[in-house]
Order: C-alpha cells, then sequence, then structure tokens
C-alpha cells in the first residue's frame, strides 16, 4: 500500500493495475506497465499502456517519502564492479542559499556515500553500449517501449523521415541505438531509484515537465507532489529549475522520491552561489555546483556551451534578444570578460565530471528564437554547429548526449530545424520546447506550442519539453501542470501514429471501439485524462444510465449517425446489402423516448 | 451605443477601437476592422486587425436584437435590378415542431417579404464575377481581407504549396478568384445584415463555430448570445445546427442578428418534419424545407448529396462506421429505398434553388472517418470524387461550392486530404472538422484537431470547422464555445503565417516587441483572449505596479533574459563590442531589489 500522505497524490487511475514483465537476459529486470480493462461485452484482453507513474499507483507497493524509492538499480549498478564508494563533498552553506534555522528545507534522512567510476572508468550506458554490453537498463527500455505489442499483430503505417524503427525493440537494438548516439538512457548511478527509460528518434516520443521552488514556504511534500502529479499524468522526465534558497536539500528530496530522470540548469544554482552576478561565476564554482548536484543524482544537465563570444552581435538586430535565461547569463559574462565562456573553454573537464557519474548531457539552446520573427537565425543555427563540435567531445569522453532545440517556430520552419539538428548534431536526439507557432496567444502556449510539437515531434525530436498555459505570464499550479502534461502527451501521441510507430495506433482503435458501441465507462477509461472525460460527460448526462446510453448529449437519442452505423452493420453481415434493403422497408425508426434533458443539441 | 441588454455580450475589446476603412469602387462599402492601440512608450501605430465581431463591439452603433442588424447590403443589392420581391412561404406548424402557446418562440417582429432571382437569374457572386463584374461585396473582402496591410511594407516568408497569395488583395482578385471557383462569399441575398467574407486558399484562413438550441427553454436572447459571443471571440462563420422543437423561429432571430454568414443542415430539420423516420423523407419535403431557410437567410447549407448507394458497403467494416449524422441518414434512406438519395438525384433541383438566393453550398462529407482507424479509406476518397462531380453541376449552375472534409486523421495522412480535395474538387475551397489527429484524448478534442487544423489550413484548406472540449462528451458551454474559437484562431493564424500571408506576422511581431519592451498591458491586449491572459498574469503578480515591471514571475526580478538582452543591445548600439565588453568589466548585476511574492519560480 501506499503510505498515507495526503500531501501526495496516490493510487490506481481509474480501471487499470499495473503489472510487471521481466527480462530474458536479465531475470530481475521487472519493467512496469499500465493495463486498463475494458467491459466484458467487450471482449477484449486489457491494454498495457506505457507506465511513467512509478510505484505511486501501485497500491501493492509501500512509498514513503521520507525513505525515498526503492533502490532498483542499485545491485545492477554495484554488479558491474566498476563504481566505488567514496566521500562525497559536504554540503555547505551556499549550496543552500544560506538558509537557516526554521527556514532551511530539513535534509533528506538517508545521505548514502556517493557512487563514481573506479579508476577513471566511465560507467555510462555509452561506454557499456560500445563495449557490446546488454545491461539491465537496456533490456528494460526495451520491453518498456514495446508495451507488450509483440503479443498482438501490429500494423504499420506512418512516414518517419528515414528513421529506422523497428517491428518490435530487442535490447540489441537498444545497445547498439546507444552506441550510436541515437539515443540516451539518462540514468546517473547516483540516482539508482530510476525506472530506466530512453530518449531517440526510434523510440517512443517522451515529454518533459518542468518544477523548481517557487516560494521560501514550500514543503518537502508539495515539491515531491508536484513531481508526483506531473509523472501521474505521463511525464518522462522532470527538470528541477529551482532559483533562490534551498536548492540542494529540496533537490535531495525530488531525487530520492523520482521514478524518473531528472535534469537541471546547473548554471542556475552557480549564479546562485555567486550572489546572482553573473561576471562573478568561475569555472570553480560551476564544477563544484557539477559535482555537488552529480553525486545527489540528477540525471541530466543543461549546459549552455554552445554560446560563444562572437556569436552575441548576432542577437542584437533580433526581436526579442535572447530568451534563454543560461543563454543571457552565458552572454553577459562572454561580453564582461571579453572571452570565451568557461563552459565552452572548460568543456573536456565537463564531461570528465559526467562521465564518472553517467550524468547525460542536455546541450542548451542559449541562442534560441524567443519569436516568430526570430526563428532559425544566424545565431540559432551557429549555436547549432557548435552544440554539433561539442557532441563529438562528448561522445569522446563516452557520456551521452542530446541536444535542446527551440522555441517559437512558425510551421513551415520546423522541419528544418529537425534537419539540421540530425546534420549539425550528428544524430544525437533532440529535445525541444515546443516550438510555439505563433506569439499571439498568451494564456494558450500549450495549445500554440503543441502543434509544434507533434509537428516536430513527427519530423524525429525525441523528447518535448512541455508549456503550460501560464508560459509568459505566471507559475503554473497544479492545474495547468496537468493541462501542460496531457497537451504534451497528445503532441507526442500523434507523432508516434504519424511515424508509424508499431502498436501506437491500438489506444486509438481501443478507445474508438468504444466510443462506437456506446461503451462509454470504457471511453473515460481509455483517455489520457478519465477524471476529466468523466467530468464532461456528466455535466450534460449526470444519470448513471446514461453511462450505457446507446446516444450522447451531442446529438441526444435522435440522429445518433453512430446507431445508425450499428443498424447498417448489423444488416450487412447477416443477410447481404438485397435483404437488407428488404428489411429496411420494414420501418426502423430513428427516434427513440427519450427524457427532456437529452434533448438534440448544439 | 448598444442598447443595454444583459443577456447579449457587448462592448469593444481592451484598448480596441472599430474602425471603417471607404471603398473606392463602391464608396458606400465602410469595413469594419479593431484598431488595438499601445503604450504611447511604444511609439507604435494602432494594429488593425480582422474583425467578425460586427455592431456589437462598436460603442457607437445601436443593438437591438428585436430589431435585427442594419441591413448593409440591401442597397448593393436591389441597386443590381435582378432580384425581385415575392409572397414568400407561409410559416407552417411542422416549421417549429407543432410548438404550440408558451413553449413556442415567438416570431421576430419584422417580416419583409423575401427577394429571388429574377426570371431565372442567378444573383450570385459568382454570375457576377464570371460577368466581370466587381460587386461592393467583393470590393468589402479585400479591403478586409488586406487589414491595411498596404500601409505598412509586408515581409514575405513562407510556403504555400502552390497557392496564389497575391502581395494585396484588390477586388479584381476577389473576382477572379470567385469566377475560377476557388473563392466564396457566402451571402444570401435574404440575409443583408451580413458583413461579407471571403472563404478561399489564398485569403485568410477562416474558422467557423457551431451551435443550436440545446433545451425548449432556451430564449432567443440565449441564441443570439450565444453567436455574439461565438463571433466576439473570431468565428467567421456560424453554423445553426439546431434540431427539435422552434428550430424556423430561433433560426430568424439568429439571422436578423448575425453579421457573420449563417450555415444549416437542411435534411436536421427536413428530418423533423417526417418525425425522425429517415426513410419517410422525400424529395418535397426537402426541397420546401430548402426554400423555407433560403427565404429567411441561411448563407450556406450543408447537403450529403456525395453519399451513393453502392458506397454504404464500404463503411460496414470501418471501426467507426458512418459518424456524420446527415451522412447516416441518407445512409439508411438508401439503404431502405434500394436507390440513389434523392439529393443525388435531385442535385439539379437543389442548385436552380440555391441559385435563386445565392445560397453557397458546402457539400457534405456524410462518409468522413470518426476515427484514425478509418482516415483516407475508399469510402471517403469515393465520395470526395462525387463531390467533385457534384462541384461541377453547381458551378454551371452559377451556385457557389466549398466542399466539407473530415474529421479523424493522423498527421501523416492529411497532407493526401488537401491535395486529393484540390484535385477532385477543382481547387473549390476546402472547409474540415480538425481534422483530430488522435482519438485518445476525450477532453483535449480542441486540442488533438487543433493540431490537425493547423496542418491543413497551411496545407490550403480555407476554413477550419472548430471542436470544442466537450466534443464526443457533451454540450459545450460558453467557455467551451471560447476555448474552441480561440484554439482555431491560433490554427487558422498558425496556417497563415506558414503559408505566408502577408502582414499575417504583424501582430506577432507587435505582441513579441511588447513582451521584449516589457509592455504587459500591451501584451495582454495584442493576444487573441486579452482577458485570460490578464487572469493569468494576475493570479501570481496581482499589483498594478507589476504591470510595468521590468519582470515576470516566471524568472523573477533576478536572472531575466530580456532584460540581459536589453543590457546588451544597449551597449551594443551605442558603443560597439570592444566598448561594451569594457562597460560590463564595470560591474552589471543581474540582481535588483525585490519583494518575497517575486522570488525565482518554476
Amino acid at each position: 500500500m501506499n503510505v498515507p500522505n495526503p500531501k501526495i497524490t496516490t493510487g490506481a487511475l481509474p480501471a487499470s493495475r499495473k503489472i510487471y514483465v521481466s527480462g530474458e537476459v536479465h531475470p530481475d529486470v521487472r519493467v512496469p506497465m499500465r493495463e486498463i480493462s475494458t467491459h466484458p461485452t467487450a471482449s477484449e484482453a486489457p491494454l498495457p499502456v506505457y507506465d511513467s507513474s512509478g510505484p505511486y499507483t501501485d497500491p501493492d507497493v509501500l512509498t514513503d517519502i521520507r525513505q525515498g524509492l526503492p533502490q532498483l538499480r542499485r545491485q545492477w549498478i554495484e554488479a558491474r564492479g566498476d563504481v566505488e564508494s567514496y566521500h562525497g563533498r559536504d554540503v555547505k552553506p551556499e549550496d543552500n542559499g544560506f538558509v537557516e534555522g526554521d527556514r532551511l528545507t530539513p535534509e533528506f534522512p538517508v545521505k548514502p556515500a556517493p557512487l563514481r567510476g573506479k579508476d577513471g572508468t566511465a560507467p555510462t550506458q555509452l561506454a557499456y553500449a560500445r563495449a557490446g554490453i546488454v545491461t539491465p537498463e537496456m533490456e528494460y527500455v526495451a520491453i518498456r517501449e514495446n508495451q507488450l505489442r509483440e503479443l498482438s499483430p501490429c500494423h504499420r503505417d506512418g512516414n518517419d523521415f528515414g528513421a529506422n524503427i523497428p517491428d518490435y525493440v530487442t535490447p540489441e537494438f537498444v545497445r547498439d541505438e546507444i552506441a550510436a548516439g541515437r539515443a540516451i538512457i539518462p540514468a546517473n548511478i547516483n540516482h539508482p531509484e530510476i525506472e530506466p527509460m530512453i530518449i531517440g528518434r526510434n523510440f517512443l516520443v517522451k515529454i518533459n515537465a518542468n518544477m523548481g521552488t517557487s516560494a521560501v514556504t514550500s514543503s518537502m511534500e508539495e515539491e515531491v507532489d508536484k513531481l508526483v502529479w506531473a509523472i501521474r499524468w505521463g511525464a518522462d522526465t522532470v527538470m528541477d529549475l529551482s532559483t533562490g534558497r534551498n536548492i540542494h536539500n529540496t533537490r535531495e528530496w525530488i531525487v530520492r522520491n523520482s521514478p524518473v530522470p531528472i535534469g537541471t540548469v546547473p548554471i542556475y544554482q552557480a549564479l546562485e552561489k555567486v550572489n546572482g552576478i553573473a561576471e562573478d561565476l568561475t569555472w570553480e564554482v560551476f564544477r563544484d555546483t557539477l559535482i555537488e548536484q552529480a553525486e545527489q543524482g540528477v540525471d541530466y544537465f543543461t549546459i549552455h556551451a554552445g554560446v560563444r563570444l562572437h556569436m552575441v552581435p548576432m542577437t542584437v538586430e533580433r526581436v526579442t534578444g535572447i530568451v534563454s535565461r543560461g543563454g543571457s547569463i552565458m552572454a553577459k559574462w562572454c561580453l564582461h570578460h571579453h572571452k570565451e565562456s568557461f563552459l565552452y573553454e572548460h568543456f573536456e573537464d565537463i564531461c570528465d565530471i559526467c562521465r564518472q557519474y553517467d550524468v547525460s548531457f542536455s546541450l542548451g539552446d542559449g541562442l534560441r528564437p524567443g519569436s516568430i520573427a526570430d526563428a532559425n537565425d544566424e545565431a540559432q543555427f551557429a549555436e547549432l554547429e557548435t552544440l554539433g563540435e561539442l557532441t563529438k567531445i562528448a561522445w569522446a569522453k563516452d557520456c551521452q548526449v542530446m541536444i535542446e532545440g527551440p522555441g517559437h517556430v512558425a510551421m513551415h520552419k520546423i522541419k528544418e530545424n529537425m534537419d539540421k539538428q540530425l546534420e549539425c548534431c550528428h544524430e544525437a536526439p533532440f529535445y525541444t520546447l515546443g516550438p510555439l507557432t505563433t506569439d499571439i496567444a498568451p494564456g494558450y502556449d500549450h495549445i500554440t506550442s503543441g502543434i509544434g510539437a507533434a509537428m516536430i515531434g513527427w519530423f524525429g525530436c525525441a523528447m518535448l519539453c512541455y508549456v503550460t498555459p501560464k508560459e509568459h505570464l505566471g507559475l503554473p499550479d497544479r492545474d495547468d501542470v496537468k493541462v501542460g502534461v496531457i497537451t504534451y502527451k497528445i503532441a507526442a501521441h500523434a507523432a508516434d501514429l504519424a511515424k508509424g510507430l508499431p502498436g501506437a495506433q491500438r489506444r486509438d482503435d481501443a478507445l474508438s471501439r468504444a466510443r462506437f458501441e456506446f461503451r462509454w465507462e470504457d471511453q473515460f477509461n481509455l483517455s489520457l485524462d478519465p477524471d476529466t472525460a468523466r467530468e464532461f460527460h456528466d455535466q450534460t448526462l449526470p444519470k448513471q444510465a446514461h453511462k450505457v446510453a446507446h446516444f450522447c448529449s451531442m446529438c441526444g437519442p435522435k440522429f445518433c449517425s453512430m446507431r445508425i452505423s450499428h443498424d447498417i452493420r448489423a444488416e450487412a453481415q447477416k443477410e447481404g446489402m438485397e435483404a437488407m434493403a428488404a428489411k429496411f422497408r420494414e420501418g426502423g425508426e430513428l427516434y427513440v423516448p427519450a427524457p427532456e434533458t437529452a434533448e438534440p443539441a448544439e
């Protein structure tokens, strides 16, 4: 059972149960999936769906945020024999913004010694893949990607723009994709709690949700619940973009309780440590921050090493200048010191840190466009080329890499982004924010960007960073986070369908069959957000009897096209067209008696 | 002033005023636009934007729903000398479902005699265009499309997939597009109240909102306000899909108070007249209904004449059969009688009616796919070919035509829909519902379909029929209608940008400049939904002072990338790169004092 904690959202989704599928290469691999069952009249096997929600939705697992999640990967990591435990960096007052007493977020109760690669070895999934090893993590994601699609024949249909999507994902395929740099498994050896997941063009499109401390008063429970809430609805990774105080301690609570990879932008914390003065940032402060976060278990770092001095003037004539926080900080630093940033200069040193822990790179797009007018300009593409150079350096160090992308881009310029990224960055996975396809709808930027996200996902983008309705305006609340996540699950799934990812259409088909057969409960339960679907239905037709009604409130019982289709189908199957016409002549009726409340309607 | 009526939403949008631009060919043409003004510090001229909201947003115009709107076109229609007034069809009890007494919606107070073409002439915009005439309606839409873009140089950028979008729309261009069948101006001569608008691939992408009586108790005021509310947010046409009782009288209130074209599906009312028994439908009942509605002023009819007997079996193996109400009614009729529908058999007769009033055709896609699985199948494309044949027949009768399209279509199959439509239907304008790009998100189908709508709009679709969050689940309320309209305005605008429609990007640029310059009020006012943008902002930073703050709640006053960009730009413009670096060395700070409430945040 989940330990009752009113601040953490737990429990299964409707009509769903957690199942675990075991590995063959590694029998201790147990991959969670969610099985959605349908009404017995459907005579359908339960539908397995990808499940990012972790143990919080498994009533049989004990979750207690003071203990953290079970360390699934601990044994796998240690069994490889290439890591060592050591006395890690001590927490310093500046790690939490010098907060003391009551205002200091309590430390997480348990603090194990961190692990790192022994004797300079790189305990990274990339190094293993290159050595031909299929790790438990690789088998895990192979099983997870398939969602048991091997059990049902897969209709293949779609346009993958030259990707290489297999009928069925094998552990070896995963290994080869990672070895080629086309996919990553973000999985810090100090984050053994994660359920491994893969980011790459030949796999399911993933989504990221951002979170971060929003006020000094927010409790650990609230921070952990933000995470739990986002993954409940489908976030595949979460970025902790906290700034301000208590960064270190809050992050510890998040990482220890996160079954999904956690990403950060280390420059944010480094800047806190120099009191917000960009020019005072140094390699030493930054390096210390990287180690601090790597030891905690952060799975991927956004590093804005592609912002180079000569690119800054390219942004001066833009409508919206530099809109990346990290990018603008580094631009200011470069200009002040009139030299290349320490991120660029020390990139190999950064790699040397990341490889010890298997922290993946998310190479930041510090010069991404912040408006339709600035899309695909010289600054943006100049930086992309630099990111391609850095990718090769990171790969040479056995580090996993993905590349961040824009931003604000009109539809006709989206594909160029994807094509150039594949070319410049040697097929390293692309990870974009939206893109927003117009600037004119603040308050609806989940939609302006959901359009672009679906398209770039189709074109080959591997992960989509969500945008909430509050983008550009304010802080997302719980509802905004959910709307952002669901919108991006839609975009990712629409992309999977269009790419022709085998099995992706099973859920659409199951839901459409439920719709056609008036199995209302099944229609709700198979949807991305069963609660909202049920609530919307019940606003018009609240009675339980309406959940089995062979009509809905849109047309009412009259004129129901689907019911007429059933009549047609039934006749056709029974008697053939000729007989069917004769039968109809006896006089079927479209009208059936119905209560006033179910009047035909708009 | 607008006559106070608490049930009708009137008044200008924030920072907006109505302007009127006069015609040159026809000086009595006065085209309304909305001008959004910005803060004096911006030193920018007010931005003119397309305005579908009618006189309801003009405080200087008297609107009173008991009088109806001013008859702008009356004089134009009569001046052409080709119409006659006649004693129209008398209202029959079955027109309102035999409702009597209190339950009968009152008749509209004024009932002028209808007009029709005299002596068999076709008073249609197509006939005039073919005769080389530039009507006032044509000049009106030319001015309206330009939104004064001739006053500011237009950056052209985009991919229009072989469309023929001019730098600047002239009345002659409008005429030629209509003559070629590539565009329509839906404008029944009995609906002189409309502000003419054009639907075609070489013009701004338009959107339609659906409405209809939802209960016997809804008042005329409520029905009219549904219309006024939808056009306030940008609906370019409205379809009245009412069924049940009081259809006739309700429609009269709507048409008399609508500045946008009204579309209907006449088979719905015809079916009411035969008590809901599809097999009892006859050409005579249908014909009578067409005349009834044409005399009232309905601007376009959805006619499902493309559903032919031999196509019905093609739908039997579908996952969701026939999902169009009109399509399923006709399929049932065809099967029962085992012959082609009276819509198909009498299509020329239907044209003869429509041409007398200039009712445009919206040829219905009765066999559109209702699920991802059924997209682009044999049934759908067979019907599309028939619609192409019917288009030619209608054109031969001087009738204006557009073609309806799907539905549910995964992204990779959308372009095929557009391409086939252009080919089969000889470039007649396409008008699609969505399409929805996945079936798995009931409750969010404005988003699943907004993605498809933006794409097909880009590919050449001329009008997008909105989908609300309640699609598949229940009746849209006022909020749902607004969300549906705004979502579709986003899709249409994203399409305009991607097509490279000259001037479309002006609003994005103006809003982005406001964003970059921290002109918060301007950012709200330039957006599609100023009220929501302002509300979202104020949830986090409610104070008036924050509306002029040079930061927002996302990053707080620290790390503001845009502020840093300003610093960079200011320096670059003043001193050049070398000097700029020296200056920065003196020590700019990213931190500024700020209240606790503006803490850095997620």
